[in-house]
């Protein structure tokens, strides 16, 4: 495959599309745009997002200690959007956006409500990346889309709808089909065993 | 919308399907499957990808200090898929799913040749989560798939295919359809300045 060097940059997908959701001590909610989030651990559960240190978010979960990832469903990628291009120091994303909370399984987080997959975190520790922030937190609980769940054992993904970014490419895509099982698919390729 | 409690996991989605390829020092390269991967910094560009102490390819990361992580094309999903199931302590993975590797611009790193987005990394701090190293890298040069740029300004992200992987669900997904553009589709909810 022919290939074009792009040099040291940020270009990378698939990316999840996710509304952060955190508040200050004052009870003032704010949503914020990532695509740099996703669980890094399973010892503790563990999700990381990196956020500019200039934002009113960091500031937030700074503060209080809580956040929530909200996954976003392909039918608000424009209002998630918006959430990316205004701050939350002068505008009121909620106002524009018609987007809503609710209160997580921890008092002090607040969940957006449109959204199908919601991680609750507490702050843990972070990492100091130029003009970024790697915060880290533990997952004290995460809620799912009542109604994807079809049958025993069952998950029907296309409930989720989750919204996908092409980082680089500056894109929002919705998922298409399903291609294979994981932990399951590759198994076909092993060697056949001999006892 | 009803929701129901997970508890404390690591459910979460979409996530990127990549292949880190790696390299110990005599030479002997391995392929792992990783979702737990993503840009966290532009300052300077930072990769992340998460993976268990105990693996090979967290071994030759650490000895070498170099690796790079690849965009998985939809069609290679079960090879993938391999990748997460059998070990590179005791399988030639490149034997069993026909998968190659190439020189990328820094001689002591290998790119999946089947990859249409590989990002060249070089390790430069880790953080340690539990049974988890969270590796982080500087990436030094992307290299994206030639028949992409059909234009001017212009990407054609279908050239890349990538696969998306549903964390928690166990599913591979291929994208579906563009949804919008990013830092654009929001602009239409904002107010319309005055001056």
């Amino acid at each position: 495959m022919k290939k074009r060097r792009l040099g040291s940059c940020v270009t990378f997908f698939p990316q999840p599309a996710t509304l952060v959701v955190s508040a200050d001590a004052g009870g003032a909610v704010n949503l914020m745009m990532a695509s740099w989030a996703g669980i890094v651990s399973k010892t503790p559960p563990t999700m990381a997002v990196s956020l500019h240190h200039g934002r009113k978010s960091y500031a937030n979960i700074r503060e209080l200690g809580w956040f929530s990832v909200n996954a976003v469903p392909a039918k608000y990628a424009i209002e998630a959007d918006l959430c990316g291009l205004a701050s939350g120091k002068d505008t009121d994303k909620f106002e524009l956006t018609g987007l809503t909370v609710e209160s997580g399984a921890t008092p002090d987080v607040q969940l957006l409500s449109e959204s199908p997959l919601n991680v609750e975190c507490r702050y843990s520790s972070e990492v100091v990346l130029g003009d970024y922030r790697l915060v880290l937190g533990e997952i004290v609980e995460i809620h799912a889309c009542d109604a994807a769940f079809v049958e025993q054992g069952s998950i029907d993904a296309r409930q989720f709808d989750p919204l996908v970014y092409l980082g680089g490419l500056r894109e929002y895509w919705s998922l298409g089909e399903k291609v294979a099982d994981a932990y399951r698919a590759g198994l076909s390729l092993l060697p056949a065993k001999n006892d």
